[in-house]
């Protein structure tokens, strides 16, 4: 297996250290628009692993917007995977040029959504990842596959809702996504400081989007932004977080593989952020039309949203001043395989001082990057096979939790997951 | 009385237009930094009420940033008075011109304040009115006159204080300026939206920097910002609103001539709008030091509070989109002249239809314009006098109060002002 990774900003970065410490594969081009940040990448794994692991390595520089540039630099480097990192308006140039170059494709964010033009709160428009599953069909008929959606969430998740429906539930009513996090970041002084973990020009995408719910009567439908707020428990301290519903990839995969009454995807972005992310779209701060701005040197144009990055602290940077844990996972009700009422929780929780110190990477970025090297390694030990537009829960869970879970030392990657059983309510 | 008005924005526009009606001054000239603006005030008088009248107005350059500039133009029209109309970051150079032009100076706002350096959140710095108060001596020794913060709020509030020491109180517990409003601003389709009535820039200031109060055995003492929330009852179908302390010059005015237990200032921002206000200082988007931020033509360098102020509606343009009615008042406890516990609520109501028809100006700025006016006018017929740096609670309250609330017809400003008795809740 040859991989190229596009994409070495938090998650590339970190999909290329957690791959170090694994024999899998033959090599693997790190690259970025930024040839420096590719570089880096190489550069801690030959520092902390030494020349013999990163001889396998090679930093590349790409144009991901570009799907010749994708496909040159596949052809270049024979690549037979290419594994998307980047921002998720990318993907279907990326998708074009891996399909060019005649290799498998992975990613973890899909293609990108449009509301419905005249009923977006009631009405999918263009929905995540329609524009990929159109080309399911060439991809299948060509023998080759695009796994779609394989980080933490898409991709555990899912994992997660394959092993629900085949282990533990003879019927689903709900398979419902649940995230949350105690994370806190403080200043030189100690202060908290409100700093999120990701992307804020990304989350603003995901939150004021229009939430996509799935039901087995009605098919997808879409609602107003931040619908159905729930507390939800989650679990080795974090406690309770109040979560609403955000449309995400989950909705739009699960339902194709595993049968439910309903899917939905629910973000645990607790009160406060849900309350700022209303602010922004309130004052008109969420918007990317460059608006006219006085300035010291004259009129300019910016984006509001830009403007809301530029004041926040950047998520990659972060890491070393946070503390607590993040937790995704899968909360699925419905009837147990004996007949009884069953609710379990489902769930991989990283720790932020964990992940900072075997990796130099902040817990939400490192989740997300562990599972697609994990599906990688499945797929070149022929462990996972297929053909055409897939979601992590067309392939069998139990060879990936498995191999999550088993410790380092017997071949694994020591990443243990949980499995809460719960009262059902119903 | 020849009165240069520094600022034909909205409330010096609207000072222009009130005044229009009046007979009391022989000239007053409209200045503007934009010389178009300044001219389109005179040009609305002349429309609106003809030749003869607008004969008494001229506009003018003038550059409010520097003294040398507001003297000149003082001097070339022999202003006996100068009217500040601008933002307060001009009060010193304004207050500067004034007295360097040997012209009585009056404002709306006072020199700006700065937190103290170690303990903002519990002793004022550099307070609101500091730069002027330390100028008292000269001003009254060379005789001349310096009117400050005689718009609305300060302004009105402050008569009022005056009135119920002198006619309605033996013995004043607090003296708490309250403003409220039941203000919406709708868009082309009828929808509610978000758009504050006055500058956003200049709310930020006001709103995050550490309240002030006065207290009989403390002296002035600061807060954190929002602190001692209460909902007030405001009257003629306002109704309940939440306010909080909020630092205002009534805080700095009224201990130097009333004699009260407490003095506070509370505004009716609405738990919506101090969520905002919150919001916005949680991302750093108050800030008014650059940004380097992405453009579509490269980084450029903006302040957040620049961004967000060109992100709402401009509030000198709501006025015809807006309905509701602002409150302006003091509400004043302690023991009644019977030697009873006395609680009343003095107050002024402008109503944004009947401002937007008799003045083409919205009503929180039609409100604030008002005042000066009035003033002007018993300072031109010597019902007020007097020399050094003055609030207008130096002032006798009755013939404020009586030429106010006089009907036009009579010669009066028509403006009935409220007086609500309430139960003693002590």
């Amino acid at each position: 297996m040859r991989i190229l990774l596009i994409g070495a900003g938090g998650v590339g970065n970190a999909i290329a250290k957690i791959a170090a410490r694994r024999a899998f594969y033959e090599l693997i081009v790190v690259s970025d628009y930024d040839p420096a940040r590719a570089q880096a990448a190489v550069d801690w794994i030959r520092a902390r692993h030494g020349d013999e692991v990163a001889a396998r390595f090679i930093a590349a520089r790409i144009d991901a917007s570009d799907p010749a540039s994708v496909a040159a630099v596949a052809r270049e480097h024979r690549a037979t995977h290419v594994m998307n990192a980047v921002e998720p308006k990318f993907v279907e140039a990326i998708f074009a040029g891996a399909r060019d170059a005649g290799a498998d494709y992975l990613d973890m964010a899909m293609s990108l959504s449009h509301p419905h033009a005249t009923d977006p709160y009631s009405q999918p428009g263009v929905k995540l990842g329609d524009a990929q599953f159109a080309e399911a069909d060439d991809w299948e008929a060509g023998g080759r596959l695009a796994l779609v959606g394989i980080g933490v969430e898409p991709g555990l998740s899912d994992v997660f809702a394959r092993y629900a429906a085949d282990e533990l539930f003879r019927e689903i009513d709900e398979l419902g996504t649940r995230d949350g996090a105690n994370l806190v970041v403080r200043d030189d002084d100690g202060n908290e400081i409100f700093a999120p973990s990701f992307s804020i020009w990304t989350t603003i995408e995901e939150c004021l989007n229009p939430p996509v719910v799935w039901e087995k009567d009605r098919g997808w439908f879409t609602t107003a932004p931040f619908s159905e707020p729930e507390v939800f428990e989650f679990p080795e301290g974090i406690g309770a977080v109040e979560c609403v519903n955000v449309e995400h990839e989950e909705v739009l995969l699960m339902p194709r593989w595993v049968d439910a009454r309903r899917v939905t995807f629910k973000y645990g972005l607790g009160e406060e952020f849900i309350g700022v992310l209303k602010t922004l779209h309130l004052l008109g701060l969420d918007s990317t039309a460059p608006l006219r701005v006085r300035s010291a040197s004259g009129p300019v144009e910016v984006a509001p949203r830009d403007v809301v990055a530029a004041a926040l602290p950047d998520p990659a940077g972060i890491g070393p001043r946070m503390t607590g844990k993040t937790c995704a996972g899968l909360w699925v009700t419905g009837t147990g395989t004996d007949g009884a009422p069953r609710e379990v929780y489902l769930y991989h929780v990283a720790d932020n001082e964990w992940t900072m110190r075997e990796y130099d990477a902040q817990c939400v970025v490192w989740q997300t990057a562990l599972n697609p090297v994990i599906a990688l390694e499945l797929l070149a030990t022929g462990a996972w096979s297929g053909a055409g537009v897939l979601g992590p829960e067309a392939f069998p869970a139990g060879p990936f939790l498995e191999l999550m879970a088993r410790p380092e030392a017997d071949g694994g990657y020591g990443q243990a997951w949980g499995l809460e059983e719960r009262i059902p309510s119903r």
